[in-house]
């Protein structure tokens, strides 16, 4: 991928960031996924409009990539984000393995915003015990049951 | 929440977790959420039933629980699971901000059984230019304006 369509995808994840907030559909945020230099999903952000807090822009652009695909992997693809991806998307992203991840604002850019993606990142960091969320481990004596089961289930899909 | 409870629900998590492997359904995680001693909403993993990366238990508990509450937040709610969230999970959950998080396996018993979550953790840790997937931040002159048009977006709902 050249540097002049790096810029031109990211150039349109920041003007889609924009009518975003205009519409009234969500918040500041967009993303753009490539595949062999052609977009085969966006995605905006929707948390309040959809009433769903893990309505990311990123998360929803892997979703309808991977609906595109008919794939749960984004194998050679391109993720263009108008932000650099909180956790959450990072983590998505991750999952969904694809080439390369292209940002324009950072986390920094995003805190001073009033996001919490700085704060969440931090949060990752430290022990369960020490997390602002309550976090609690119960050692269970069936707790790796479900592993059991998976590894000796023939049929499982490896994802 | 007593300890009885604790245990009751994170028990029927993990019943769940193992029926969805057995169902071909998806992977071996299932999570519940609770509010006031009611279960509001159940996930089990489908990320290859439904070509959905993001189709995490966690993930499908909480988009369930929004809807029942008609709320982008998940206040005073407990999240039971059968595995410690991975980052993507836990990203999550803090957008969604309930009380507790309660879980069974850890993520070391989740590599163990072949699943990338103390990886993803380890990746999140990592300056971008040493992550396995190729990061790149763009420095665009317009990078904030999202965030402006947002800050002086007088009808914005705060998320």
């Amino acid at each position: 991928m050249n540097k002049d369509r790096d810029l031109e995808f990211l150039k349109m994840t920041i003007k889609m960031a924009e009518e975003n907030v205009l519409s009234g559909h969500g918040g500041p945020f967009a993303a753009i996924i490539v595949k062999d230099g052609e977009i085969i999903a966006t995605g905006v952000n929707s948390v309040t409009s959809e009433l769903d807090p893990t309505a990311h822009a990123e998360i929803k652009a892997i979703r309808n990539a991977c609906k595109t695909l008919d794939s749960y992997q984004l194998t050679d693809c391109d993720i263009y984000s108008s932000c650099e991806p909180c956790p959450m998307c990072l983590g998505a992203i991750y999952w969904s393995r694809p080439k390369r991840i292209v940002f324009a604002a950072n986390k920094r850019d995003a805190a001073q915003a009033g996001f919490d993606d700085s704060f969440i990142y931090e949060q990752l960091k430290l022990p369960i015990n020490q997390r602002k969320i309550e976090t609690i481990e119960i050692m269970l004596d069936d707790k790796t049951l479900p592993f059991q089961k998976w590894n000796n289930y023939n049929s499982k899909i490896d994802y």
